[in-house]
């Protein structure tokens, strides 16, 4: 595995494997855990060659202690990158990816970056497909692969490749969770014993969703999305008093619009600050006929 | 040369032909003149393989009247397009670039697109960005060809693909001129006899801002832009008085910015209304020590 630093200089390497046969691309922010992992190893397992990126993108925090607070863990991820099979890690300076005087910026519009994480953290999705792009372009890889606890952004990047005809095959990869049920993600180190215990209610939320949708009849209707989200945030009021709550919604898992009545199936997805550190997570939940 | 109007089958016609050598790419609007074939023919001598694009872009168009007005000459193009050696040409339907949902977009930001052009067409440049960056993904071109009658454009394009790191070199070629001087464009055709005549002033006005330069004297301080810009305006206003100017100015030729004293090459931008039709034409000067 060779770690570089420079455009040219990944460039340069790739254009020799490059005939060799495809390129998986993972781009990561670093602080890599299981999830990133196993992101890695499926690029492995479908491609010859693997570049790993690792570039705390500054442009899609829109909270500076957020970005000031991320962990940054250079020498570990290169291991584990390593021992994922990457081939090529790909940990450029700020100034490489934005030289001074960068001024251009994609932007998809729509209900797709406005919605859930979009009202919350503005910018946010600008920052991200912007350099993805970016990064796409400088990898130009076949296959690129996102975990799916990222939903929206998946379904942000899925819409920026197809609507730029950018020909790559966008895979979205299961979330890895902790054995608690808690969703592997880099802020989770921020987390104090205590919030990290608490934080298990997350995934028991989705869970329940599941559950609530299971046992849906006439009187309990949850098989609509509002009641079963109202469920929801009592629930975590009853677990987790002093949790903060950005949404808790039953949305479309392809256009990301609150579902009424689910027919078939729906995203739940939430945002919830637990002792002062934002987590998201989500899941698929299914109407079994 | 081949026709084609899919993305697909002209990205299956490319895979063929990629290993043969360098890909040329002349994206144009059609309605081709002189101009559009000297790209063209350049492209040809410095690529095995050339692509031209025929796409009307309705995103770039700020006036529906001129995007209804724009002359379309498909058979004619295409017959151009074979006597300059262009070997495909790409002519999509709009549906084909912008299906339905399209929601994304590549904006330059700042006065490359502020200035100028940007002044008077409101979203021009974020139309012309997010076209020729969705063709380049689609063409994926080696050497990519503009001409300099839209110089402004071109550096938003060369902008554009640096910042975005598109592995492609952007070349700017000279602009083709009409016996008497008029730039070619594809709405000189649309100018009245007496607005043709009338519009030989404007390469006129770009010819005498040099004499200016070479002339300037303490007195005459025909070395400050402003001085410049004033003598051409006024020499328009005599020349040619129902003329509407949207600007003429004297501007540093890579940042767009207004020069106030010309120590070395300046470039004179102007658009000009004359007969009904908006003209732009540019010119650089120099100033010989």
């Amino acid at each position: 595995m060779e770690k570089l630093t420079t455009i040219n200089a990944l460039r340069f390497k790739l254009r020799e494997t490059r005939p060799q046969g495809s390129i998986g691309f993972v781009p990561t922010m670093g602080a890599l855990h299981e999830g990133h992992l196993s992101l890695i190893r499926q690029a492995k397992q479908e491609c010859p060659t693997v570049v790993v990126s690792i570039f705390v993108n500054p442009t899609q925090f829109n909270d500076p202690t957020d970005l000031e607070k991320y962990p940054r863990t250079l020498e570990r991820d290169l291991e584990l990158c390593e021992e994922a099979g990457a081939d090529f890690v790909f940990a450029p300076e700020v100034s490489e990816i934005y030289p001074y005087g960068f001024s251009t910026k994609i932007i998809v519009e729509g209900n797709l970056t406005r919605l859930l994480e979009g009202a919350f953290r503005p910018g946010h999705f600008d920052g991200v497909t912007t350099v993805v792009a970016k990064l796409f372009h400088i990898v130009q890889p076949d296959r690129a692969y996102f975990g799916e606890k990222d939903w929206q952004q998946l379904q942000v990047i899925r819409k920026m490749t197809s609507d730029l005809t950018l020909p790559i095959e966008i895979i979205g990869v299961p979330t890895i969770r902790e054995a608690d049920g808690l969703a592997m993600s880099s802020r989770n180190v921020r987390l104090s014993p205590e919030a990290r215990e608490k934080a298990k209610v997350l995934p028991f939320l989705l869970k329940t969703a599941q559950d609530l949708l299971d046992s849906a009849t006439p009187e309990t209707q949850t098989d609509k999305g509002p009641v079963i989200a109202q469920w929801l945030t009592t629930l975590l009021e009853s677990n987790a008093p002093d949790a903060k709550v950005d949404y808790i919604a039953v949305v479309d898992p392809e256009t990301l619009i609150s579902i009424d009545e689910i027919t078939d199936t729906a995203l739940v997805a939430l945002a919830v600050h637990i002792g002062g550190v934002r987590l998201i997570d989500n899941r698929l939940i299914r109407r079994t006929p």
